[in-house]
């Protein structure tokens, strides 16, 4: 629910992601998704287009799961909550939930599970402590 | 597994959907199962385009869960394995499967969960039989 | 050039949009004018969208030439200027530019035209006078 | 006109391209003419990705005009004329038509000019020869 996220990003739906319905045509809401966490990191206080580039840290998506729970429409300005729910030896799971902004409405409940990547070697690498203490700052999550 | 599929839409993975790593964009992914969705409509007989403007069926996305299993690269021809594997009273749920042409490699594995709407109304309705003894006959599905 | 801009809207460069090349794709300019022109009638005090639901004023675009002057790369922060450089009868001209705004970089130049459109009618109608008064004021254009 | 054109890539509006209006949003134009160049280049002999991949040949998109004459729907299957219509030194510039396939209207005009691109450099070089050649050969275009 909303009061488990303290990190929000907002954005308004554009007209090219409506689609003949005249609401948001599912793929988008994973770009929707994407887009956030890029800026829950950059609100961590991390570049990731930099960590990217320096091959300090990348992530690869490797499971997602969205569920669908009202439409939302062209023009409305969508709140996503995201937040870190858990850390393991080399992925990390993060939760998302939209929100309209006018009415509160639940329109999407996602969770992602990502790994964290070595862009160079193209394999999967421990999650780097910088990481792990930002987000256990952050959001109270406990890892071990 | 593959030999659960008994019908495939192929397409060519387009420029426009790698991404800076050069690989495929997550939410790509989506739109590949929507077309072939649309695509198993088609060859069990339906227009799915003609029957959602007719009122008798169209069709809303309430789940999905993806797992990303290898890259798929530009120009790269997929293979998207589509089957129903369980219908309901008011939703039906969906397989896929998307394979490489060349190597046969897995690149994602899917599940969807349509709910079964009344474009006019914009409530759920019960999923017409046509629909449900068509993909019996053709995926040899129980349903009851 | 910049100068010739009173309105500018403000966007960041989506992961998604981004291709192999590690530039934006040349398609997701076109969605950055239509977001930018719906903005531009934000700040006109028109909403775009309620508009079209009325029936009052719709647009379709019936020509684009753009120029790519320099690529754009993830995470930049574009400003889209945006000016009506001519009202006729039935159509209007629109003038963009992108720059990037950190660097004041020319991204591209591009100019759209839209015939006013009757979304129930599906016909092309005269420009109302109330966009044609609103586009007078801010842009000091001369019309007749 | 269509008569001008050798080469046609067929494909079929995606239900994600279309808008609220029911129509191809113009955006998806441009993804349309990439892949139908693409498929223009795999015609002629070549694989685009493994020239561009070889450093032998890439392009960059300098300028582009179209003209939409007809609005596309969901599910038609369009046809996509190609045709170089000059090479210049280090330039060629491609003509594109779009015709729906059933109806033969025609749907856009479109002209783009490219810059041969060196992707490591990241500069303009002269067209290569094998490209010219096969281009007069099949367009039978006069080049100097």
């Amino acid at each position: 629910m909303r009061s488990d996220f303290r990190f929000f990003h907002q954005l308004r739906v554009r007209y090219s992601e409506v689609d003949a319905q005249g609401i948001v045509f599912n793929a988008h809401y994973l770009t929707y998704l994407d887009v956030a966490i890029t800026e829950y990191f950059r609100y961590l206080g991390f570049d990731y287009k930099q960590l990217a580039q320096e091959g300090k840290m990348d992530m690869a998506l490797v499971k997602t799961c969205l569920e669908f729970k009202a439409p939302a429409f062209f023009d409305e300005v969508l709140e996503i909550g995201v937040r870190v729910s858990n850390i393991g030896n080399k992925s990390y799971t993060v939760d998302f939930e939209i929100y309209k902004k006018d009415s509160g409405v639940l329109v999407l409940k996602g969770q992602t599970v990502y790994v964290n990547y070595n862009p160079t070697a193209r394999t999967a690498e421990p999650v780097p402590d910088f990481f792990r203490a930002a987000v256990e700052k952050f959001d109270g999550l406990t890892t071990k």
